[in-house]
């Protein structure tokens, strides 16, 4: 391992090179304009890969965007692990936000800024780069290495669950990683074994058949604007419920063991509301905020527009409004079902003066480890051989689809060991990669590799 | 008054070319692409009253658009009339759902169809055909007139009182007659004597610095989207009434008889709710639609808009929310009273996790005419002479910031004597012009004169 090691430092740099190459690209899976960049980004992955010795490279078309596949078998009689990361990113908007463009990845205070660099390509590239250092240093991996990279993980991972089904016998593995998370906080290395899942749907309220003059028809409709607001607000009780009927009925409740282990780490509440920048803690009334953010269901609003926007003012009563609302899910609630209660309130909320549609976008199930596993106490020591840091068990509040998905049917544990940092600012403007753990996660994945290979096939 | 009446019937045809012609340049005052148009409009209609024989015929310049002012002083010792109109006209868009061009003006359907030709070029062209027939049939006016032609109402008449002040020997009048409202219905003479006012301002709601990861962050900040629709929620009880602590404390309430005269109007409710598209009538209860939406205050968002707007699915908590909201107001509500009001509110209802910002952006007062003064009676029999028909009075829910300004400037009675109809799409597309309520319209205002002249000076 000195060599791979070795080798990981020497090349730091160029790392940090061809990741900003890559993040160039900008691969906005949700923007119909970026279905050639969708298409460059894969084969940009591709070509990269191709030249680290796979067996096989191979661009998988889907119904949307395409996804990236490779293996490595040079490893008789050990373990297959199969990674898991996505090649496109969350848009860019408020663009003006950006300090620097967000496809022009800049290097300030020992960061990459840009869009992709932390969510997920880094994460992609820190895979790539350990397998190029064992094959560079040691002509093979010591374990077998499969590594699928989706287009859609931004936009709900809707052709994946097709993908993995029909190709399920190449997808086979004894392990699954994921990396697309974040770190607990600087430097301490995580392993997440929970994640919520995800509904997420648009609703339309429509009143008059185009925009009225408020003076002629204010009072006399319903404001399809007004309307819209208090179908939100009746969303939530003062104690910040959500009061969508049957909501909470297959939420697994925290177990004292649970809420004391999330109470043990060093979580220091100020500093993650100063990362925000919002005034003050908001949540559901009776949870620490690490257990509202990790394992307590959530209701939020992402977007709302109707009538004028403009600058100035202009007199109207509109015609519609909508808004984009979803939902963040634990176990054992699933998000279809969830979907049609909170459509079914919507509508039952809405008064005679409107008309009411609800679209439902997509979703995704959530996911708890099995932590007993023993698969889980290797990653821990691979991630503490990187850091020289005791590795703790957190949870993410948010979703990747996958995961539960490869869960389920392979029936596999599923690592999640990410290297991104909580106030990255994933989806927001000037996403960061801090490049110390960009370097250390490498390491990370090449003793996973290492610490795999002395176990057995699960 | 015979010889005048049979030369409006004689040139019923040039009148209406001539109005085609006037309709032709693009005098849309909010666009500043046409600062030209409106200087062409102002000129135009200047050398037109200069052929009809007036004192004075002069353009006004403002900061913004010219003014066109004329007089007729041809009879000591009778009143003198001041009518109000404005040359300036609303944006065309959306240009695609024009069935002809909005200023080639078309005739179909005994209507002219063309962008201004009711709002409010029509109106003016009908004191100035009256003039016409008084002074090629009579050599002179029966009364004193002065007519004064702003260039900004459809941008919120921001130059017109300074206009007044400047010139407020040459504007002095016994009464005063605005033509730029609409008839209560096909062919029913109407006299405006209420008009409401309004207050409006613009709100944002800031949580976190900048968009944050639902995922991450859901369920530990409020999010400023769910607040805004919370406030706005508390706007209004179940009975819809607005809840602003002291918002109806000023206002004024409908007596019985007012009540009686709006109830004896031949409405018809559902015609008018067909009009908008809406699916249902809805309003505050305990009151009719016309009372609605005539002479009771209103509290409406115009727009709404925070987060992601976008196709597709995008996971935040967004940084901030906004809206815009007006108040219609009524006798005696005074538009900054409302606003502070309505913002004081607005920050009392918010939540500690978020920070309240209002903007107050422009208010007008509401109008209730003196309706016992005998002038009244005057119009009223001048309308009925044209028409026919019976006069009434109605109210109008929009505001004419013009019409309070002039009423308390000068403390005289003014006169809302409008030809337009309650469905000519005044600020939409298509709007039209009914020809034969021109026609009369026209004699309306002759009438008017005549009627005017045999009464004293107020």
């Amino acid at each position: 391992m000195d060599d791979v090691s070795r080798y990981i430092d020497q090349h730091r740099a160029r790392f940090v090179d061809e990741l900003a190459t890559w993040v160039k690209i900008p691969a906005i899976s949700s923007d119909p304009s970026h279905v050639k960049d969708m298409a460059a980004n894969a084969e940009h992955l591709k070509n990269h890969l191709a030249a680290l010795g796979p067996d096989q490279v191979e661009v998988w078309p889907t119904k949307g965007h395409p996804a990236v596949f490779a293996e490595w078998n040079h490893a008789p009689g050990k373990p297959t692990l199969l990674v898991y990361g996505h090649h496109d990113v969350q848009p860019v908007d408020p663009l003006p936000e950006w300090i620097s463009p967000p496809f022009e990845p800049a290097i300030r205070e020992g960061r990459m800024w840009g869009r992709g660099v932390v969510d997920d390509k880094g994460q992609v590239m820190i895979h790539a780069n350990a397998i190029e250092a064992f094959v560079k240093t040691q002509k093979k991996l010591p374990i077998n290495l499969k590594l699928i990279v989706e287009g859609e993980e931004e936009i709900g991972s809707e052709n994946l669950d097709e993908l993995m089904r029909a190709n399920a016998s190449r997808l086979a593995a004894d392990f699954v990683c994921v990396s697309d998370t974040a770190m607990f906080g600087r430097g301490i290395p995580s392993l997440c074994v929970g994640l919520r899942g995800l509904m997420y749907l648009e609703v339309t309220v429509s009143g008059p058949k185009g925009d009225l003059h408020s003076g002629s028809f204010g009072g006399g409709v319903a404001n399809p604007v007004n309307v819209l607001a208090k179908m939100i607000a009746k969303l939530h009780d003062d104690d910040g419920k959500v009061t969508v009927p049957g909501f909470y009925d297959k939420v697994a409740i925290l177990t004292a063991a649970e809420r004391k282990e999330i109470a043990s780490l060093p979580f220091d509440e100020k500093e993650w509301l100063a990362s925000t920048g919002s005034p003050a803690i908001s949540g559901e009334k009776g949870f620490s905020t690490l257990e509202r953010v990790w394992a307590r269901p959530t209701l939020d609003c992402n977007g709302i527009w109707g009538g004028f926007q403009g600058e100035g003012a202009k007199t109207i009563i509109p015609a519609r409004a909508s808004a984009k609302i979803s939902c963040r899910l634990v176990p054992h609630q699933e998000p279809e079902e969830i979907q049609q209660l909170v459509a079914s309130y919507l509508k039952k909320l809405a008064p005679p003066g409107v008309t009411v549609r609800v679209e439902y976008m997509h979703g995704g199930r959530p996911y708890l480890a099995p932590t007993d596993h023993p698969v889980f106490e290797v990653a821990k020591r691979a991630f503490t051989r990187a850091f020289g840091k005791p590795t703790v068990f957190i949870r993410e509040g948010g979703s990747i689809p996958f995961v539960r998905t490869i869960a389920d049917a392979t029936g596999k544990p599923c690592l999640l060991m990410g290297f991104g940092q909580p106030d990255e600012n994933a989806h927001a403007p000037n996403e960061w990669l801090d490049l110390e753990n960009f370097h250390l996660g490498i390491k990370s994945a090449a003793f996973l590799y290492d610490e795999l290979s002395r176990i057995g096939k699960s």
